[in-house]
Formats: structure tokens, sequence, C-alpha cells
């Protein structure tokens, strides 16, 4: 048993996390490797680590240019975060958010968006994205579930009828979810997405966590 | 792109999943080879699977003597469940456990339970922990992510002052995750672990929804 304080548990982790790294190929978008003074990225990397104990994370995580800096300004702006699952919604950092006037929202759990999914034989996911789509200014999609969800914010967009501020796109599974993902990296929208199968509702939560820590 | 009706996408991933477990070991506590006619722990390793994309999973999991069959009796006389996050509680189907009469619960954002951690020195989940201990009944422990709530249960139990009716135990981590999951499998409190770093609250909400999903 390692005699850890409390407070330093997650310090110790990530010392840990960073360590074992150093025997890994840390890399952006899956060829880059990661400069260590790209301790943004780096940070939302050993993040997704911490949550899964999964080094596979350290090279399937894809960014679109600058796209922690994007993240942070949206924030700074107010906008709204939309998650797929009440999960998500629930790992992420609220108290922070409400620093900056941002909310957070989910509509998987509306009986209203199940009850449109139904009837037009969609996902309760795409259902619940076209909600979000009526949402005034910005708003960050965080995906951590459904493939479908992506697959709704990318046909909007192709029909030039919704532009996404931002999209962190990491559904887990085993159907459509490889090609989903690769859908929203071909757009012109900012992303954070794990490339493949992996990700998770925590995965989504802790990417948005890593960005919040960083803001004052 | 594969055209699966979104009612079928579940059913297709698990298709998938049982496909590719042909060509992996799937094992019971690290060694002993998974009979392909239980299918309730074969239920258990595939939801995870299912969880994360992470097939390591097939080889991880452990389980105490006839632990699901222990669980769903628990579930059958009302057991409560509490869990370490907030976040496992929120992926716990909570319909299928009403009709039970179980109860599910997290303490882990209760001021009284912070103030409590703060005063002891000791960790939220674990003065969390110690506080579900003052529930009438039998209790069901499901833990995702703090191995000091495994510890805090073990320290009660080995003093005779308590002793889980269950747990499922599956924190994820680098600080003295391993070291706790073991100080579980090493009594006699039935229980659900997975060995090594990983699990998390996506994880034990899964375990615990496998099992219900066979409950009518």
């Amino acid at each position: 048993m390692e005699h850890v304080r409390p407070d330093e548990i997650e310090k110790r982790s990530f010392e840990i996390i960073t360590k074992e790294l150093e025997g890994c190929d840390v890399l952006i978008n899956g060829n880059t490797p990661v400069d260590e003074k790209d301790t943004s990225v780096l940070g939302v990397i050993k993040r997704c680590i911490h949550t899964t104990a999964d080094f596979d994370y350290a090279a399937s995580l894809c960014f679109s240019d600058s796209a922690i800096e994007k993240f942070k300004e949206l924030v700074k702006g107010g906008a709204t975060i939309v998650t797929d699952t009440n999960m998500a919604l629930s790992g992420i950092n609220k108290k922070k958010l409400e620093k900056y006037g941002c909310r957070a929202l989910c509509f998987m759990a509306d009986e209203n968006i199940a009850g449109i999914a139904k009837e037009r034989g969609s996902t309760r996911a795409s259902a619940a994205m076209e909600h979000a789509m009526t949402i005034n200014g910005p708003v960050i999609f965080v995906i951590g579930n459904a493939p479908t969800a992506l697959m709704t914010l990318r046909e909007h967009f192709d029909k030039g009828e919704y532009t996404p501020a931002f999209i962190i796109g990491v559904p887990v599974g085993f159907v459509n979810v490889v090609v989903a993902k690769q859908l929203i990296m071909e757009t012109s929208i900012p992303y954070i997405v794990n490339a493949g199968r992996k990700g998770g509702s925590n995965v989504a939560a802790a990417i948005v966590n890593a960005m919040l820590k960083e803001m004052p």
C-alpha cells in the first residue's frame, strides 16, 4: 500500500502516467508526436488515461487546429454545452462552467424527444441533437455514446442548416462509431475526437474537465 | 456505413463482441475459462466490453462464487445500492431497481460528508462509505472510482463492525487501486471486481445493468 495523502492522489497518479508515457508514442491525430511543451494537449491525453487506465489514448486522440484554444474561447463567451448522455453531464465540472455563465444540458431523458425519435424512426440521440440546434448562441456538443448524434450533426452541417461551435466526439462502440468520428474530422468544425472504437461518457467528461481545469 | 435500425444497434454490437471474443481467452478470475453456458457471467463481461470497447475485460473480471445469483437475490429483497460517484448512479437503470423497491444512492456530493472527510483527513469516499453503513438493511456497494472506498469497507469488515451485502469493486487508477481490489477479493463478501488498474463509473454501472437486464 502506497501512503499518499488524499489530496495528493491525483498528483501522484499523473506522475505515474507521465513516467509510463515516456515509453509510449504520444501522438496527435495518430501520427504527429506531441511536443512536450504542448501542455494543454498533453493535459487532455493524460486525463483520458487517468479516467480509463488505458494508454491507447496516447495515440488515438485527434485535435483540429487550435482546438483547445477555441474551446476555451467558447467557454469564456458563455457557450452552451450539450451532452448525449446524463452520465457525461453528471461528470462535467459544472461549478467551473457556471463561473463563465455556461449551461450544460442533456435532452436524452426528455420524454418529448423520445416521442419525436419514435415518430421518425430515428434514434433519441439524433432527435436530441436536432433539439439542441434550436438553442440560441454557440453550442459545444459533447458526444460520449451515440454515433448517430455525430451523423445528425454532420448531416445538418452539410445542408448548410447548422454549424456546431465545437464537437467533442468520443462515442464508444462497434456499429458505425469509427465512421461517424471520421465524418466529423472531415469537416471544418473544431473538434476533439478519439479515433477508433474507444471513448465513452467518462472520457467525454474527462476531456471537458481537462480543458476547464486550465481556466482560472 | 452499416445500415442498422436504431433498435438493432445494441444487438448488432453484441454480435460483433461475441464474434471477436472467439479469438480471445475469456477467463473468470484471470484463470478459469468461462463456460459458454454461463450466460450470466458472459453477459457481464460482454456488457463491460460494450461500454469500453476494451477486450481486456474478457480476462480481468473476477467473480466470487455465485456472485450474480447473490446480487439478484439482494435486488429481489429490496437492497439499497450505494455508489461512490454520481456518474455511476446516473448510469444505473433506476426504473428496473424501482420495480424491486430498491433505492440507489450516492453521498459524494453531500456537503456534510465533505465536512466530515476534511475534519478526519480522510477521503470523501471513505466518509461516504461510513455514512452508508448506517443504512438499515443490506447494502450493495458499487465502487467505480475510489480505492479508499474499498479500503474503508475492508477495514470495518475486519473489525467485525460491518459486513457489506455485496461489492462491485471496479475503481480505475494508478494509486492503490490494484491492492484495494485485492483486499476485497480476500474477504468472504460476495463481489464482482475487475483486477488491475482498469474500471470506472461507466464499468460499474454496466455491471449492475447487465445483471438487472436478466431480471424480469
